[in-house]
């Protein structure tokens, strides 16, 4: 059992939550609570702690597992939340291809590209409706905040296990990229003349989303074949994120399914 | 220029931006920033307080108003911000009735309607969002999470100006209230049979959505004219609470743009 705050390991995990540099690293990041550990890939896996009380309260879920187990003290000072449930686990961070974001065989590319989002539960969100939405996989440049950090990981509730993701060191090359692969970009735009539901996107596509207070830059804009907006009444600037994200994200599963003859 | 922490309207500050029931008792609650002074309702208007900093800088922005100057440590004492702005208003809670939810003559009542939401940041993003669909009110019942509490008010990003709102003590009972007047609910429910978009929301409608984790009670949804869900792909158990509430709202707002050839 760990029970000293000076172990290494337990060092070695404050530094991956905390520090986005020791996660690039080390590639590998945290993740934690019941829910996490259970949904993980078991590839990802690396190592997986539990407190005490954790261990003596769930040993069936454990069985066949290797783990280390951590005495409470110390097991709430390696926890990034208030309440731990006693169980985390360092998983690998995976790598996916591009080709991976498309979807593979049977199914139309339908992708989220993020420029420069900033706030870690906005990014989460994102990939929780868009799992939920149907899209195929997820490119963020290199200005989006950290995916690995805890806050993102928790608000993705589990949806960066199943949605294929990228980094991208230039957005305006793999967009372009994957432009001649035929899939339409559409960029979410206040100034966008177009209303978001009267674009089709029941072929190949990805929406373009900018950053929470500055949109999406002219640049990045002018690569998109299309630009959208969300109309909105009253008096608002401009809606949050990723309710932008989600709300174009579930038009576009809203037509797809739509054409499949599902409702 | 108020200079001490000791200041009685310091200490009144500190507890209507900390605690909701000073806030019920004196029926009044704070806001912070320039943005949120400038949009405020001037009836709303019972107290502007300015760091000495701030005054020296936005003098005109304070032309014609009552204010008090706060030093600058001061200010930061009251601020419930990281980074204050260096203005914040006291403002008086105001009353709406049921009615006022309607939208008056020539708009088709829209309404969101909360059950139990807990977190701050989901309820002032769906008050936004509310705005930027169109609704014409929002209706909370009593165990949903304070609306002028510092950061419900921050998420909002204004709208709370603009949204009339209820709090009502019997949920039951006000929907009852509103189904006689020919407002038809719609359950936001994992269970609902309905796919949310085939529904008509071009008639006078409201959606019911609930708590983060527990959902709309059996009981509320019961109340409701018809259950509507969001279909997800994946294995995503749920939406985040304001992101299902915003993909409804907009989906009403997309129909009654249709009808009234907009798009």
């Amino acid at each position: 059992m760990i029970t000293s705050t000076n172990n290494p390991q337990v060092k070695r995990i404050i530094q991956l939550n905390s520090k986005g540099k020791a996660r690039k690293m080390a590639r590998a990041f945290v993740v934690e609570g019941s829910k996490m550990f259970l949904e993980a890939p078991v590839k990802w896996i690396e190592a997986i702690y539990v407190s005490q009380t954790f261990h003596e309260n769930n040993r069936e879920l454990l069985i066949g597992r290797d783990y280390e187990i951590v005495s409470d003290p110390v097991f709430r000072h390696i926890s990034d939340t208030m309440t731990p449930q006693g169980i985390l686990c360092i998983l690998k961070i995976p790598e996916y291809t591009l080709e991976d974001l498309l979807g593979g065989e049977g199914r139309v590319p339908f992708l989220l590209v993020t420029e420069s989002i900033q706030d870690p539960g906005n990014l989460g969100t994102m990939f929780r409706t868009a799992e939920g939405a149907g899209v195929t996989g997820i490119l963020m440049n290199h200005s989006t905040v950290d995916l690995f950090n805890p806050k993102t990981i928790r608000s993705t509730m589990g949806s960066i296990y199943r949605v294929p993701f990228c980094y991208t060191e230039d957005l305006g090359e793999t967009v372009t990229c994957l432009q001649k692969k035929g899939i339409h970009f559409y960029a979410s735009h206040l100034k966008g003349s177009i209303s978001y539901e009267e674009e089709n996107y029941r072929e190949p596509c990805a929406f373009l989303v900018g950053n929470e207070g500055r949109g999406l830059s002219d640049e990045t804009a002018e690569l998109a074949d299309a630009c959208v907006r969300i109309p909105m009444e009253g008096q608002l600037e401009s809606l949050n994120a990723a309710m932008a994200a989600g709300i174009l994200l579930y038009e576009g599963n809203r037509q797809r399914r739509k054409e499949k003859g599902y409702c």
